[in-house]
């Protein structure tokens, strides 16, 4: 079923307008015509089935509410690290289809991607496209939350405030337990925040100041994981444990 | 530390043989120079360091054994349904760096991949080039044995002659019940072979036939996952069922 995105709807009786650009996009990119049924959800939680009504102005129509996909038990944040566009892309994909609730990309110290890459927003934009297109592909009805790039020290220090269970996971080499099933699911927090570390890993100061913060360092078996695959393994695993 | 790979290495002392081809990747690819550390593994489960030597023949000196990464407990087998060529070289690749100890490709009901991309056997030893760029980037000392293409119902039916435990991943409308994480750790078998379907998921017919053959049905978390993500999820699920 074609999913639109609409994340202001505008609902009058069982009438949900479509903005201009949502409408387009159902007639020419995914070819839909007048009548067809349709699912559309406002990044919120909430969606609507209807069908296409394209007498101006576009709109779903014969709308009903139906349940969502159900959100995962834990609420999870994921602070990445900035890697090279397309693997940044895979990221954010299988992050949005793996259900965190926010993504939070970090400059870590061995972070290779120039600034320029980032800093006009650009990217950020982008990101949020990408997870958009994740959502409709999916099934899901939130799409995640993407924050501006920020520091790991800035979002480590910031995160010591909340109550995000903080985990980061690192490379074989850095000797850390696996993440014990058991004990990770009999711990389930309500909510977490999954620090991933570029191409070149983790500094060992970025790893004592996880440490310090309390962070659980956990590492995904004894292999080397390409950078852009970490997302879609640690949260697989953490799911595993505590349910998704 | 840059990985070489010597299927059937001779070995004369402490010096192991490099063939041509691997010496060109050597210097040419990786750039490295005479004395550069390396390590060379056979595919087999072998590692070994040493020093290299371009002097003709070139060679591996100062040879000595040392410990591989360990294989995972459970001798697992992916049995993936035929995607579009670049998604089938990331489940290459994230299966081989996700320890699966044989891959076999297989036609089913819904593959679209049309038989001239693979009848040639040319793709066959592409996907065999890309497992052992996978195992030397991962650091794994074992190549998976890549079997030529089946139909999905001979393979089903030669499984059954073998002590694998077989599991059948089935989109979330299948209906089946999540990886139940407890009774999987549980029911640990020595060795298992996952069934992984194409992007359109598996007929009405081949989910009954995995049935009969007595498959535990499982399913990936309630958002659909895009082809060439679920073999990443799957093994990393298992994994943190039954230990990495």
């Amino acid at each position: 079923m074609p999913r639109l995105f609409v994340p202001s709807a505008v609902i009058s009786g069982d009438r949900l307008t479509l903005p201009a650009g949502e409408a387009h996009h159902a007639t020419r990119v995914l070819r839909l015509r007048e009548g067809d049924e349709v699912r559309v959800f406002d990044g919120g939680g909430r969606e609507w089935s209807g069908a296409l009504s394209m007498t101006p102005p576009p709109a779903v129509v014969a709308l009903r509410e139906v349940d969502a996909i159900a959100e995962p038990s834990v609420r999870v944040t994921l602070a990445l690290a900035l890697v090279k566009g397309d693997q940044m892309d895979t990221a954010v994909r299988d992050a949005t289809m793996l259900g965190v609730a926010a993504l939070q990309p970090i400059v870590t110290d061995h972070v290779t991607v120039p600034p320029r890459a980032w800093q006009s927003g650009a990217a950020l934009e982008r990101w949020r496209r990408v997870a958009i297109a994740s959502a409709k592909q999916c099934g899901r009805a939130v799409v995640p939350e993407i924050a501006p790039v920020r520091a790991f020290a800035d979002v480590i220090s910031a995160s010591t405030d909340t109550s995000s269970a903080p985990f980061m996971c690192v490379e074989p080499a850095a000797g850390a337990a696996l993440l014990a099933m058991g004990s990770a699911a009999a711990n389930r927090p309500a909510a977490a925040i999954i620090y991933v570390g570029p191409e070149g890993g983790w500094s060992p100061a970025e790893i004592a100041r996880a440490r310090d913060t309390g962070a659980t360092l956990i590492s995904l078996g004894p292999r080397t994981l390409r950078a852009e695959s970490v997302p879609a393994v640690a949260l697989t695993a953490i799911w595993t444990a505590w349910g998704w």
